[in-house]
């Protein structure tokens, strides 16, 4: 068996819980992303070669595309699958920004995990790269999917369910774009998981469900006015607007620039509006940068679409073995 | 201005709460329907000239086809429509069992409010009848539209919210079937509403979320699979099952003979099956037959298409005025 001596896979940016679809709902988006090169390095086991970015770690076994390659190389070994006696080296280049909610983490693990995979003849199918890359986001970011499958596949993706693992892959229509605001804030994820509540009014979950559904629905109808008004998120949104200073200005800002809707993308900072046009969309750009700055927040913004290929791999030579 | 001189609405049965969908997904379906017919009658106001059963109520004001007739004559004015000088009676027959769960106080209201619409000239579109019926409904039933909205309009329908009205029709796979089985027992809506939980753990209601979304995605891809596997309600059939003796095993036995999931239908003690043909569906009619005969329970079981007409009218003769 030949295998390649080098890969790289470039694993776009997400948006997690987009709109009310808090841990069920993510899409992937064009222009930022995580690469991670896998080659073979060593006797044995996974080396961080370059963690990507100095606030990250350089163990294996604590690094989101290290911990994605152990569990490739693990699931891969399960499934009786014979690997070569050496060692695995990954080099990390950060596209994405660190603790922004743009899926940054899910992003470093699903191109460590598709990096690694290629390496070793390509074993592992779609949902066994899923879970892999679900034990590494679980020990940085929580046990949710709803990165990590936009970014491994691309597109919105609806995460029915964990356990048994069930994604479902929606249409885009070709007219959506997205706008990023990414205002210079720190949130960690941690933080802002606590603050969401523990339990919900039966009401306020029944109209979430509702509003979820009627996403889908309206991505599979290309139907963006409904997309827009079913962007209500009663759960997440509520709880993390008050660590975001700006953010409710902003969004008003968005909306009133024509935005379908606006909302916190992952566990923030970064701010997230769909749009039913390029136009729309930058007009949108300007009224999120003009807002961020009436409040004295530096804010990073830019268009963007959602990128519908999920992580791209490049293949150098092959060696034989 | 000419009116006829008589309508009969015919309204279709329906399964509220399909599924996970609680007050926000529901189905119409094919063989048995409530009638009303509204004529003019007397000088002035809503008569009911037959209540269609010795139990239910012969007031207008009380019986959900005379209460939504009120509604539709009130929102008619309210729109600026000139009415004749002249009373309206009501008569009703019942193909819907009473308290049934099988959408009966839905059927009778969106009969009555078609079949006076109709009579005074159509002048209502079909938000205002929504909403005509859900002001009967709430009055007898609560305050969703989960069994109006399919009953009018036919089809399956997704209820994204009801302030503002906003309701989506969802494709239907041709295959799919329904299998209802009425056990003879009495479940008052009243008390099947009292034992929902009035607050949910988040993971809980994020987990309906993800099923809800999963069928309204496998309506669009016609993906029956997908419709089973997304067929979990965590609220309302956990909450409401103690109050039907032998569903457990019926459900059971549903599943076991093919159905691609089962739940209960509204409120119950209907208790309903999806399949993926006519030839499982008639399996899954005789295993729920077996079940509830196995538990001597009586029980009347038939099988039914999704009916996607959704509410038919008779008009007899034109009459001027």
């Amino acid at each position: 068996m030949t295998f390649p001596q080098r890969v790289t896979a470039h694993a776009p940016g997400s948006i997690g819980n987009l709109g009310p679809g808090l841990d069920v709902l993510g899409a992937a988006f064009t222009g930022a992303s995580d690469s991670v090169t896998a080659e073979w390095f060593g006797e044995e086991g996974v080396t961080i070669l370059d963690s990507g970015h100095p606030s990250l770690p350089t163990r294996a076994d604590e690094h989101t595309s290290g911990l994605a390659a152990l569990a490739v190389l693990e699931r891969a070994r399960a499934n009786g699958v014979k690997l070569p006696h050496r060692g695995i080296g990954l080099t990390t280049r950060k596209g994405l920004p660190l603790s922004g909610g743009q899926g940054g983490s899910a992003a470093s693990a699903v191109a460590g995990a598709v990096a690694v995979n290629a390496l070793i003849g390509g074993p592992l199918e779609r949902n066994d790269l899923l879970l892999a890359c679900l034990t590494a986001e679980a020990s940085v970011a929580g046990r949710h999917l709803d990165n990590i499958a936009p970014s491994l596949m691309g597109g919105v993706c609806l995460v029915r369910s964990l356990d048994p693992l069930d994604v479902v892959q929606l249409p885009v229509p070709t007219r959506l774009r997205v706008v990023l605001a990414h205002p210079d804030q720190q949130l960690r994820t941690a933080e802002a998981r606590a603050v969401l509540p523990t339990s919900l009014p039966r009401e306020t979950a029944l109209a979430q469900m509702a509003n979820v559904s009627g996403m889908v629905a309206a991505l599979y109808s290309d139907d963006l006015p409904l997309l827009g008004r079913s962007m209500h998120d009663l759960i997440a949104e509520p709880a993390r607007q008050a660590l975001l200073p700006g953010f409710g200005v902003a969004k008003a800002a968005a909306i009133e620039a024509g935005a379908l809707g606006a909302s916190i993308s992952g566990a923030g900072p970064t701010l997230f509006a769909l749009c039913d046009s390029d136009v729309g969309a930058h007009r949108v750009a300007h009224a999120l940068r003009a807002a961020y700055e009436s409040c004295s927040i530096p804010a990073q913004v830019r268009v963007a679409r959602i990128d519908t290929h999920g992580t791209r791999i490049e293949t150098d030579a092959l060696v034989g073995r």
